[in-house]
């Protein structure tokens, strides 16, 4: 006898892989052949939900939402939808499963193994929103930043702190991105210079998509919130700290974080997180009523940062965290972007903040690990890094570790491009 | 003989309306029997594009991109298809024109009293950006919030400072807007209370709608940067002050903003303010290279903000001031947002900032008009105003005045409804 959870997928039951059957976590994907469409890993394989779709194998509610070329149709549809697509995908890849298993001509076309596929943005995003929560990161900035006796600012114990990204340039993991030109203030100059980025740094964040959309003038709860949540990706928000700093007052970086951020391609469900939820972090002072909390809103996910120089013989695991430690929680970040009335719309991400520890390998960021790059950390080979040069590769991963199988989010990874040639 | 710049709709050609034969403004309207379509705005007229192009009067290259909720598609065509277009519909509104003027049964379908229709949001925003360009703006606010010495902060000369604004809640005109809550933090108090917002502001701003997109890594110069803007609305950025003041740093205006923005229905394209082009501001020091500018980037707008309160007798004028005096133009703003590689869309919102001149009457806030509410400006009737009440009315309007007729811009309303009421 088969174990519960186990797959016909026998890649999806090592207990290592992030995409067991209780993951089945939902991406846009596409073929040399055809079109993005939207797909579902298991093991190291991916499903064509059009090609389920097709065959009548999926709920009809959702029909004709998956021969998309992002998941905002099928998010839209809602969650007693997403509940049933999730049951149905469940069955149909079970070790029991006679269905789809037995189907060689269904099965040839709808399982694709994932070494062979293109994997794309999953969703389209009406707005990227990008909170601040880790209180060891927002310490740590502010020491830097601003003032070491003071590094935590007065509102930072009573707001989620968040502010608006740029949606145009987020990309899915694989981008290469190039390193961003702008305005640097050095010390000794009187005016700043225009020059390539020399602080480009990556942040570690978590981030949830929006499933279920909020009218202008009407605040979420943050009871309410968990049911607007669709599922969460990982997402490295790069920073050019050189010009974060001559830009940001006041109101907030803008060219030093606009170039490009990057999220990983498999949307993990809340109904697939549902397992490794935690209790809410300590807060004191107590938070204003509006961002009381009931419930566990804390989620047990383990963080990963490697480093790896071009041509380097292996890459280095420079961060090690976990997302459970953020002070503000994610129910707390939806209803305090609402409570002004401000509506979300199905799509919208919102990026956690830089997920940091205490000691210099949990932080989230070269900031803070390197202490604004006067600390180096070594990677294989013996190079050094305060900031990322030319040619690196960040890769973040994340997974949920459960007994005998892991909820993961693969990964997010991006090279840097040298900058364009300034006159 | 008529004159060469007048239309058979005698509406258009009073000299007064902000809609004769030379603007030709586009818009998304809606009637009680028909879905949200394109149309042109002439006199006290709404020209129905997606009637004209049924009947094969607008050019091919834009057939089936005005049956549309938004405008879009129809911008995504490009200059050339504009530019057609534009021409088309000059000719087909000219006073000498004998196809849609003397055909009865399509004129009346294609042609509808403004009064009569509803008109929507124009375009679908992807992304909205605020800029700060107002010098006169930037230190009136530092003078109140910062250091009244030294009022305008050491970047705002080298760049046209910008930061993400949020594209969910841009509404268009005649939206009404609920007073926000939220955080605000009382001078004598240790923590903030939850209230609704005390300090309720408008912003008056232009904003212009990119029209050609950029690939992300790959900037735009300040040269290239008019090619890719479709046209210009007016743009008021309702602002919560107190809420702002107390959350801003260090990552800028969220929720003191995210509540609401609004914007005017009819898009002036480029072509029609191009004869309103005027010299560049001198600025100084000279901007870094990449933000030098050839051409005349300015435009003489002539602007004005009125209020009235619930069941005033009328409204009174609070601002009149001019886009022309703007220390950073539009190009630069474009050319900095993307120098850092930053990609824009189609549809992109782009505010200008706060138009304000030196005196309380040629600002464009409150908060400046009234010296952050210490200085009420009376109204007709009598009534004082330091900040906006419930039931307040705020309307923008602005028109580029030329010898015998206005290029104008309609306005911008909205109303404010009092806060949902807080536990």
């Amino acid at each position: 006898m088969t174990a519960p959870h186990s797959s016909w997928v026998t890649s999806a039951n090592d207990g290592l892989t992030h995409f067991p059957l209780q993951n089945l976590p939902y991406g846009v994907f596409s073929t040399a052949s055809g079109a993005p469409r939207v797909g579902v890993a298991i093991g190291d394989q991916v499903v064509d939900l059009a090609a389920l779709d097709e065959a009548g194998l999926l709920p009809v509610a959702a029909k004709g939402t998956f021969a998309q070329a992002s998941l905002n149709r099928f998010i839209a549809l809602g969650k007693p939808v997403w509940s049933e697509t999730r049951a149905r995908l469940r069955a149909l890849l079970a070790a029991d499963d006679a269905t789809l298993s037995t189907n060689a001509t269904l099965r040839s076309k709808a399982l694709l193994p994932m070494s062979t596929v293109t994997l794309h943005l999953p969703v389209e995003i009406p707005g990227y929103t990008d909170f601040y929560s880790s209180r060891e990161h927002a310490t740590n900035v502010g020491r830097m930043f601003r003032d070491p006796e003071n590094a935590l600012l007065p509102n930072w114990l009573e707001i989620p702190i968040g502010y608006n990204g740029r949606a145009s340039s987020v990309v899915v993991s694989g981008t290469p991105l190039r390193r961003p030109n702008g305005q640097i203030k050095l010390p000794n100059e009187a005016r700043p210079v225009f020059s390539a980025c020399r602080k480009l740094d990556y942040e570690l964040e978590m981030a949830f998509i929006v499933g279920k959309p909020s009218a202008l003038g009407e605040p979420i709860s943050t009871g309410d919130a968990p049911d607007h949540m669709f599922g969460m990706v990982i997402l490295n928000d790069w920073s050019a700290r050189d010009i974060q700093q001559w830009e940001y007052v006041p109101l907030g970086p803008f060219n030093s974080k606009g170039f490009g951020t990057s999220i990983s391609p498999w949307v993990v469900t809340m109904d697939a997180l549902e397992p490794f939820r935690r209790d809410n972090p300590a807060q004191s002072p107590e938070p204003l009523a509006y961002l009381q909390q009931q419930g566990r809103n804390a989620y047990d996910i383990s963080l990963e940062v490697a480093l790896t120089p071009a041509g380097a013989p292996s890459p280095t695991t420079v961060c090690r965290t976990n997302f459970k430690a953020m002070y503000w929680t994610m129910a707390q970040q939806l209803a305090h972007h609402t409570v002004s009335g401000c509506n979300v719309r199905v799509g919208d991400l919102m990026g956690s903040g830089t997920i940091s520890g205490t000691t210099a390998d949990s932080c989230g960021s070269l900031l803070e690990t390197t202490r604004n790059g006067a600390e180096p950390v070594t990677l294989a080979g013996g190079v050094k890094r305060g900031f990322l040069e030319d040619g690196d590769t960040v890769t973040m991963t994340g997974w949920c570790q459960a007994d005998g199988y892991r909820v993961g989010f693969g990964e997010v990874s991006g090279q840097i491009l040298p900058a364009i040639a300034t006159a």
